[in-house]
């Protein structure tokens, strides 16, 4: 029997993390010899989550075909967001909850896909549905990736099953769900010790929008203010990343995951259509958007209907 | 709340109706108003099951943007083999056993794919997810499925998940499933009554292949003889599609599907990479080829190797 990967997206987060780990751990039990693999290190929440629950990093690689034949992914499909060499293997399985795009197989394959909040979520299904029990530690693990997706159901992108999972797997896992959950959420929010240029960075993607070419990153706080002092800083490492990628605008979203809402920095041009897409008026191009949390669900949709519209 | 159409692929077969009508029943018991149509009229085994189990086809479609906003896709995903306006609506959910290609949506939805023989093998699995009884003419509709794409189980794409699930269909359906399915398949084969040019579109799909163009057809019978008495009719029609568009090679499939062995007919160039294929000889544009019954497992790979290798 070959030997099988099972990974999450690049610039991996507790999800895609968390699940490669679960899933993995599934197949073995299932009797496949898989082992779970990151595209990236885990970040400051994602190493918190492993260190509280007593799990070792997996092990990064960047490219894939030089050690096995055969794949799994878990929290992506989208070819751009995988393995350098995503289409030199074969995909034997998928479990995601993002939309698919950009993504195809030449055979038949396992594809379990869901419109919840967090990719743990489906995993726990598939472990009841093959009988199988989740293990403690990664019952933690799981546990950490639903609360950082949905930043502990206050996201718009959660949904009963998310909470439902969730307290099950605190339970499993014999940690207090709200006070685990804020504190591990806290431990993602140690923005002090980055650079602006790597702050800017930590969970940014790209979308063209009517002609125009935006980056929008996010970074969660629990004091807007503390990171707002740095902001001749952050503008100068936005205003250089735009002319370094050629990003018209750049949209950084600080959220507050204790009052659930988000200020927004705006560096580029037309910076109008910022304006119109959450109607609010910038001020020292900076703009509060009450109960905003989810780039996915009030950010992007919203910002694509003013450019496009 | 808005209707939402449930639908297989074009060209129909039994097991694009069946798992419509098995998904639309299952999504209408989860409180849906959903409704199963069909990107074409049934062919003769599908009408043979369907009227065993006093059920009415359903409802043809060519559009459908121009009644529902929303989707639900079984037994295919690519977009070609689809409502010709599928781009235009959303598409909620897919249930299929196919490689995913030419496959996109702008929203996370429910997409269930298993590498198993036939799609309403994955369905009956979701209605016991869901804790629904299947209503006994819609189990005698899912169990013909399963007969018609594993051809009684005789076909390599039949796993052991197909077996188990039409036992439990044909229980429920209070049918005989050897006794019927043959007699379904036998059905099927009635192809005395269509012109040749008719039998050999009556499930064709064309391939490219290293700089060839293949057109690959297949047909059921009990009785090769009778098929290749109209021989030189046959390689009449095979020669004119081959002209009016444009295919170097026209292989025409004839599986009997008592034996579980095919005769293939060829009409085109180079027919050197045919025998090179199968390692056979053709004598008088034919071969016989022992044990081959699936077109997607035992002759477009073979083909694909020689062409292209």
């Amino acid at each position: 029997m070959s030997k099988i990967l099972v990974f999450g997206h690049q610039n991996p987060d507790t999800d895609a993390i968390g699940a490669a780990i679960a899933f993995a751990n599934l197949q073995k039990e299932l009797g496949k010899d898989a082992e779970a693999v990151a595209l990236g290190e885990p970040n400051e929440e994602t190493a918190f989550a492993l260190n509280h629950f007593g799990l070792t990093a997996p092990r990064v690689v960047e490219t894939v075909a030089n050690e096995v034949e055969q794949v799994m992914l878990v929290d992506h499909n989208e070819f751009q967001q995988s393995a350098a060499d995503i289409e030199k293997v074969e995909i034997l399985a998928v479990v995601d909850h993002h939309r698919i795009a950009n993504f195809q197989t030449a055979n038949p394959l396992y594809y379990r896909a869901e419109p919840v909040g967090c990719t743990s979520t489906i995993i726990l299904k598939l472990y009841k549905e093959n009988n199988v029990e989740v293990p403690k530690n990664i019952a933690g693990m799981m546990l950490s990736a639903i609360v950082s997706d949905t930043l502990l159901f206050k996201s718009p992108t959660c949904t009963q099953e998310d909470v439902k999972a969730a307290k099950e797997l605190a339970e499993i896992a014999g940690v207090d769900l709200e006070g685990y959950g804020l504190e591990m959420l806290k431990a993602g929010t140690n923005l002090g010790t980055k650079s602006a240029s790597d702050l800017i960075d930590l969970d940014a993607k790209s979308f063209p929008m009517g002609g125009s070419n935006l980056r929008i990153a996010q970074v969660n706080t629990v004091d807007l203010a503390e990171v707002f002092a740095r902001q001749a800083e952050l503008e100068s490492a936005m205003q250089e990343a735009n002319t370094a990628n050629g990003y018209d605008l750049f949209v950084l979203v600080v959220t507050n995951i204790l009052d659930s809402d988000s200020e927004i920095l705006i560096v580029g041009e037309p910076k109008e259509n910022v304006e119109k897409a959450f109607n609010v008026t910038l001020d020292n191009n900076r703009a509060l958007l009450k109960g905003v949390v989810s780039r996915k669900k009030q950010v992007v949709p919203q910002l694509t209907a003013a450019f496009e519209g």
